[in-house]
């Protein structure tokens, strides 16, 4: 099949090919300088064109990144936390001040920067997800996750005000065992979860926020957490960075 | 904020927020054609240019599409496909001689297309995920599933072929309840799984298989399926097109 195809592939697409083997060989690692225009044109004996065509599609899948004048070089962000769905809402994990983060990344924690915490009014999928009527009024913490510096992932989680208006919940250092730890002293402990996760190609704030290389999307997970009666208590909306990323679920057959 | 950002901002992209927000609210409904570039140009006082580059946007981020000579119409594949990773996954469904697809998508079901089996040698990520040594022989089964017959996913799953050459799972129609029914039958029925989710740009045979419009990443799901005891017995790679799905994962805290 492979062979096959090599005759009807235009040959920026299969100069792309070979190149993206020999990354996912290992030949050219994470940060790598991959050959430059010359050497594929003298290698395949292509016009100058056709090699840049090649590094476009690269570029374009997010695999490489063109630096100025310096070449092009395998991205270093490949994968490197490992997001752990289930096991890292244990509530031994927040019911015992821990960071539901210490779970996930195997000493490749992301530092949590918090950005804000203020009263809103929700848009109205927020204020659905909380069961709040009218649109009422709800305290929005934001936060950003960082790896070695780099922006990985947008947080913002929405409460009700009504209920948390007042409370740790609503302090910018919410405290050991964070915002869950606090609604369970408030008798609001979160049980059961719903995460809803989707891809798409990020806005011009997210490439910004998140400092996202060319052709790389951005995965959004929206986890509501409910009590134990189902009573919805948190809806938090995350934007990652897909490069950085990969998310685990592991469970047994219901 | 929003205020604030405008004078900041270039004028495409204000134009292409403002599109966007038409589009979020349902002014613009999934096929709706937009206002053409002569609109925005009034509408705006912009050059044609910027009309264009505001489409760009939002081309790139695969909310539009340009048609030749029709204009730039609102993506007709919002997510339809709401596939719930766990509830899916019980042994009730499979057991029963269900497709683990009847409970996804409220009678959205994609109906599953049948590709190929084959018997071929692993990758080594295949042959260690099944525990194979020495890349022993794997059954491979390719399909691809429609809905309203537009490709959304791409699926190949991985079995051990010492356990399941010659059976049912080896054949084109693997019988009711499929490959886990299979499984169950040979003693091997899968109780316990692992997901991982990533998300990429799509390669060029991928967005042809998929007929993926431009911007719109895929979403891999590799499931491993592993018996009671914790045998890994099949593990499946699939491709999602990322604008087709919504992934749900409902749990208890553990």
């Amino acid at each position: 099949m492979a062979n096959d195809a090599v005759g009807r592939q235009p040959k920026y697409q299969h100069i792309a090919a070979e190149l993206k083997d020999a990354i996912a060989s290992g030949e050219y690692g994470p940060g790598a300088r991959l050959p430059g225009e010359s050497d594929l044109m003298s290698r395949y004996g292509v016009a100058r064109m056709t090699a840049r065509q090649a590094f476009g599609v690269l570029q374009a899948q997010g695999l490489v990144e063109a630096r100025k004048g310096a070449g092009v070089f395998v991205r270093e962000y490949q994968v490197v936390i490992r997001r752990r769905g289930i096991q890292r809402l244990a509530v031994e994990v927040w019911g015992a001040g821990g960071a539901i983060w210490d779970v996930d990344g195997k000493g490749r924690a992301p530092v949590v920067e918090f950005l804000s915490v203020t009263e809103e009014r929700p848009s109205g999928a927020v204020a659905a997800a909380l069961g709040l009527a009218d649109r009422a009024p709800v305290v929005v913490r934001r936060r950003r996750y960082l790896l070695d510096g780099k922006p990985v992932m947008l947080a913002t989680s929405y409460l009700d005000a009504a209920l948390v208006a007042g409370t740790a919940v609503a302090e910018p250092d919410s405290g050991p065992g964070g915002i869950y730890a606090r609604l369970a002293e408030l008798g609001h402990g979160p049980r059961r979860f719903r995460e809803e996760i989707r891809s798409r190609m990020p806005g011009p704030e997210e490439t910004a926020r998140l400092g996202l290389a060319a052709g790389t999307p951005v995965v959004l997970v929206c986890r509501t957490a409910y009590t134990a009666e189902g009573t919805p208590v948190e809806v938090n909306e995350m934007v990652l960075d897909s490069s950085a990323y990969v998310l685990e679920y592991a469970f047994d057959a219901p």
